[in-house]
């Protein structure tokens, strides 16, 4: 049984040794095929990428890739259930500044290859969110590294070490 | 081209009449083989659900169905994030009362089959949340409606009734 496993496996560590490990060397994460849109995607195009490449969120950057904003499944509900249902018809970047009329300052949670597992952790919780934006020195998007690339981590390593 | 279609078939829809109808008849949501958990399953057990059947949340449901809490991916990174990562040894009741310690009281998001689209995304949007739980008029479980189900149903609608 893969859980009794896991069980003792985990037990038998008391303070792992990922979480002061670089998500970068332990590979948790995409970094490859991020799919990213720009403030002029049509809304419309933002949310059939949504549902063709199963993801929940996108990052928005701009022509150098520079991560100004991000668009989730979270807003597309929230825009419907508004007034301005029918208006899939604007850009992302006229969506974004219709949502921070109410939001107010927004900031893009982000993180880089070089952080650890423990402070991707605590970044996460602390903003609330379900996934950071990688981004380099300069801030450049380089990957996404979300709540289930975590979990999956968590849960798998004992058995992909095992074996 | 798919996308040049949805967009002039939405904008020919000034107000969707799916909105009004209800995410029953529509069948927006799951509503067969939904993974719930109690607040005896072990934590590692939970984790492995999440992984192993892709999902974001379990209803913990007592023996009758009732639902008495939801437990997401973003608890467990944060109860990683805490003190009590070595603790995965601890039933989901155990860690769902460290979480109330601090977010005080909690309530989960509900909604019936009978309600409509509309009020489904509202209550999404004020609950500020990821998925609603389904229960009949006695508070039992059916099943789960998702951001992911809504925006399903909205962009693929338009193709489904093409064809
Ligand atoms: N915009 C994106 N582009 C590429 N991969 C993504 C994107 N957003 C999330 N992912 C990946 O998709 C998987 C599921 O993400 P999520 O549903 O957000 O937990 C994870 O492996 C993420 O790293
Ligand atoms: N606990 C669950 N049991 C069965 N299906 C679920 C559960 N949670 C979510 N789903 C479904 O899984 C799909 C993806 O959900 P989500 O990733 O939460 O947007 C949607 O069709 C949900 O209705």
């Amino acid at each position: 049984r893969i859980l009794r496993f896991l069980h003792l496996y985990i037990k038998e560590l008391p303070k792992p040794l990922f979480l002061g490990k670089s998500i970068g060397d332990l590979g948790i994460g995409t970094f490859k095929n991020v799919i990213t849109a720009t403030s002029e995607t049509p809304l419309i195009e933002a949310l059939n990428m949504f549902v063709e490449h199963r993801i929940s969120a996108l990052p928005v950057v701009d022509g150098s890739g520079q991560v100004n904003s991000i668009y989730a499944k979270f807003d597309v509900i929230n825009l419907a259930a508004d007034k301005s249902y029918n208006n899939l018809d604007i850009t992302l970047g006229e969506a974004i500044r219709q949502r921070q009329g109410r939001d107010q300052v927004e900031r893009v949670a982000t993180c880089q290859m070089t952080d650890t597992v423990r402070s991707v952790m605590e970044k996460i919780v602390k903003a609330e969110v379900h996934r950071l934006v990688v981004i380099d020195e300069c801030g450049a998007i380089e990957g996404i590294v979300s709540l289930s690339d975590l979990l999956n981590y968590i849960i798998l390593r004992p058995i992909l070490e095992a074996e």
